[in-house]
């Protein structure tokens, strides 16, 4: 049998795309809102407003589902930013990090991080594929960076990253809830402020030859 | 019926304290490590190698379990760091990090932030409390800088602490399972990179006035 994946319709089955992507979706929130241990066909088909029969169909158990989900929602936005300058790139990837951390499943990849640990048949492939596109992005980010001259050869890509990504998920863990919207309203000048931090250490660390 | 807490020991149990600290690591790596779903007054004694009795008898409900262990393990070793300098708080406040993403709860934090939205009656609260005393913490190692005159008085804690804190995280969450321990044996040098990177920015863009 194969294996179902986003978009796969069969012929004279015009609509099962939008409805595939609709279980997706609603399957990556009931997730990362309340963890794999809750995770249910019959919670996301409500969710999804669409009939369990359509998701039993599609995903006969619900790890297929929500393995399905989370390459749609974490594993397959991941693409490379390339602007053409060290500092647009660091602001792309760090406003994109700040859109997922803000979106309806901005906890799906903390959570499937921590889970990879109680479930490693059923998480950790993913999570580590999800990691390795991360990682070879940013990097990515750093390498055309030296060979535009805008950092000496010897900048190490780990600094930069951690700081840039990891400042972004600090940022949104560190408000409380009650603050989150208007956390939300800063978010583009904070991804400004955070990109210019950022730069300033690296350019100042890793001049240029 | 008063709360259970580290170290209650009643008068003629001289042993129970030490039974107590058993009981409470042990439920603190369980919850790490499997999260509230499957975290059970059994899984706790069986973990701490002592009875179920003595278990049941401290805590009747995993609820008051779990909130205690997660009280002893991420609320209580919160305590300021004062060394003198910003360098040496910065580093010290890495390397406490460094230190608890390393030990045997590292995921607890990350866990409690993910659960506390599908468990808040259970969480939330405690997920505050931990948040609110590690931005305090960490905003009066900024005030005490700018009083010593190391940084100008406008500087913002925000962007230091998030690329500090949020720096470790990402460091710690891009770090694949296999290189853990090389990353732990890196760790020294990791932080004191970090903070001087940090440090950089910092005193490049909030010059003492």
């Amino acid at each position: 049998m194969p294996a179902p994946t986003a978009g796969a319709a069969g012929p004279g089955r015009p609509r099962d795309a939008e409805v595939d992507r609709k279980a997706l979706r609603a399957a990556m929130e009931i997730y990362a809102e309340l963890g794999w241990a809750k995770f249910t066909l019959d919670a996301v088909a409500r969710r999804a407003g669409i009939g369990k029969a359509a998701i039993y169909r599609r995903w006969p158990t619900r790890e297929r589902l929500v393995r399905d989900a989370i390459e749609y929602a974490l594993v397959l936005p991941a693409i490379s930013t390339d602007t053409g300058t060290l500092r647009e790139d660091l602001r792309e990837l760090a406003r994109s990090m700040m859109d997922h951390y803000l979106g309806p499943h901005g906890l799906a990849g903390l959570r499937l991080h921590v889970e990879a640990r109680a479930y490693p048949g059923l998480f950790s492939g993913l999570s580590a594929t999800i990691r390795r596109s991360r990682v070879l992005e940013a990097r990515a980010i750093i390498r055309r960076a030296i060979a535009r001259g805008e950092l000496g050869e010897r900048a190490s890509p780990t600094l930069i990253l951690d700081t840039l990504m990891g400042g972004v998920l600090n940022h949104v863990l560190a408000t409380p809830e009650e603050l989150r919207a208007e956390m939300a309203a800063r978010s583009p000048r904070y991804v400004d402020d955070l990109t210019a931090f950022v730069l300033t250490a690296a350019t100042t660390i890793y001049p240029p030859d």
